[in-house]
């Protein structure tokens, strides 16, 4: 990779293609092949390219077919246009298709800018065209997830392991971070004691997200599980639910924002007392949602996300979260997250979701590791 | 802006500094003025400059005073060296210091990558600095929110309606667009024709989101809300908590994803007949959530999501939401969402959310505006 350049929409592109063009094999442009005029990435290769744009019926045919009988809009249109002697790539999980050319020495590709459909056709597409044309995909690596490890602890540690001739990449997102360890086999006593030293539960092979290895452990226990959410508010439900399928394993959720929600609707006695960030509480919302569902197992998390609400005794990001199974004890833990509102909520769905994937699979269920990296 | 240029950590920077200077009045670059070897920021613009760096006892005074007596470590020493003839600018909360000086013709700026130290110095220096030197902040625009409106149908609106002179640009996100007029006082007539096509629910003043709207209804209204929610599992609840202070008009939120959740929380009786994705089902799934909670208002949707569970009669991105008060009979509507599982989703949960608002505020409730762009 030699740089990224990020053009606004705006002449100025033609020059910017022209003169990376001239630099490198690959030019890859993403996004501006929408249907509105701000769109010009398709004019701007044209011209760098100095060639025409060419309508294809072809294209247009498939955008059509994406829109119901007739109401394609007229500016979709203008998304069948690619530069003469470009060749597209099928899009098929958006409007906008993408294309490949040659400008003078130069590999020159547009793909679509949304997240979701370049994601797509990175996968579909794009891997494997550098896999056949530069081998770009030859080298050794593999691919792990790290939960609730810092990045900062993460890096420091890997560092510390890693023998020369092993490199490795971090990508840390808001709930986990995926890293990559490029090198000899070695890599693999490398994760070893990376689970050694956070737990088989927080380091997982593959690029994975805790909704579906609770899923996957559910789907393989027989078990439904449901949840009762006060701090996270919906958030588990969300992620667990924007799993396809996810009815075969997810009952619901009682989100019990207010302290009434959680009397009327859990049950829960304790709040008086202990008040609604407690160990008593979560367990009480535990056993009331097996009790309300008549679900396997259940998941209740009540805690302070922030920016206001927290005390001396129990600061911002103290999150309670209890896991109960129908033939046993509800299992509650104390957290402490740090970081703003998103973040704590984020951090304490994962934590909830690997403790109750931990009782499914039985790995990893009796240590601390869940509270000790937040 | 002419562009933005993303460079590794490598002698490339030189080049590109050099490159960029030759073009532009302005050359602002961050990140790179860390404590540690990969950070050459310092190096490279007094190499592309031609000058040497130049320790400075005062900015290592400043930086010394960051850490407890005495323990600063070697490497932090290298962030009191700038570029020779360039001036300091002080950084308030962190240990990188900016500077400011010439290259050729061009004004080169270096401040600091970290996202709340950068924005510190762009509020409390580059602002003014832009404003005093370039009168940047001068042009006239106003910001806009489109609910549900499909871009492409936005565009064409707009270049229908655009005078001579009035600009705009879209920006397309997962559950809005926010678009900016940019031209003469007319923008005002252009929003009206706007709001009087799409409707006004649907056409907002500001960067808004649906939940923010909905949640200033309800606090202005003193009302409480409760969801039900079964294809959104739950998504509805995590955006109104979101919002911090959201307990004050949020009850709960009872996310039945099985049928047999819909029985055993909402009462619900019109599953074996109707189906999980009916008017006669959301109806009675706000009914019980009233019934449930003693909530003001209730949301309930129910709807097919996909990929899978679609039919010829109920295809994928069907979706039925109903908003019952206490005081009135539900309001149920169904809607056909195009898009993924993601789309549907998200959709879904905006137009429930605007749909809520509108019966709080009275505007739009009449119209059908809430289904025809979906």
């Amino acid at each position: 990779m030699r740089s990224i350049c990020i053009v606004p929409d705006s002449e100025g592109i033609d020059a910017e293609i022209r003169r990376l063009a001239g630099m490198v094999d690959l030019l890859l442009l993403t996004g501006g092949l929408g249907p509105t005029s701000d769109d010009m990435t398709r004019e701007s290769v044209a011209r760098a390219a100095g060639v025409e744009l060419v309508f294809s019926e072809e294209l247009w045919a498939d955008i059509k077919k994406l829109f119901p009988e007739g109401s394609a809009a007229p500016s979709n249109r203008r998304q069948a246009n690619i530069p003469a002697g470009f060749a597209p790539i099928a899009n098929t999980c958006g409007t906008a298709p993408g294309f490949v050319g040659r400008i003078g020495e130069s590999t020159v590709m547009a793909l679509p800018g949304p997240p979701g459909e370049l994601d797509m056709m990175v996968r579909s597409f794009l891997n494997g065209y550098l896999d056949n044309n530069y081998h770009a995909a030859a080298s050794f690596f593999t691919t792990w997830t790290a939960f609730l490890v810092p990045e900062s602890v993460l890096e420091d540690t890997l560092s510390g392991i890693c023998g020369p001739g092993e490199k490795w990449r971090t990508r840390a997102e808001g709930h986990r971070i995926v890293f990559e360890l490029e090198g000899p086999e070695s890599s693999f006593t490398t994760v070893e004691e990376l689970k050694e030293k956070f737990g088989a539960i927080l380091i997982r092979e593959g690029e994975k997200s805790a909704a579906q290895l609770l899923a996957d452990a559910l789907l393989k226990s027989g078990k439904v599980l449901v949840c009762a959410e006060s701090c996270t508010g919906g958030l588990i439900g969300k992620m667990i639910t924007d799993l396809p399928g996810s009815s075969n394993v997810f009952w619901g959720s009682l989100v019990t924002y207010a302290n009434e929600a959680k009397r009327r609707l859990l049950s829960v006695s304790a709040l008086d007392r202990y008040g609604a960030v407690s160990r008593e509480t979560v367990v009480e919302m535990a056993e009331g949602a097996i009790v309300a569902s008549g679900a396997d197992i259940a998941i209740a998390v009540s805690g302070i996300a922030g920016p206001d609400g927290g005390s001396e005794e129990k600061p911002v990001g103290t999150v309670w979260i209890a896991v109960k199974t129908k033939e046993s004890a509800a299992d509650a833990r104390e957290f402490r997250f740090r970081g703003d509102r998103e973040r704590v909520r984020l951090r304490a769905a994962v934590a909830a979701m690997l403790l109750a994937e931990s009782h499914l699979t039985g790995v990893g269920v009796d240590s601390d590791i869940f509270s000790t990296y937040t």
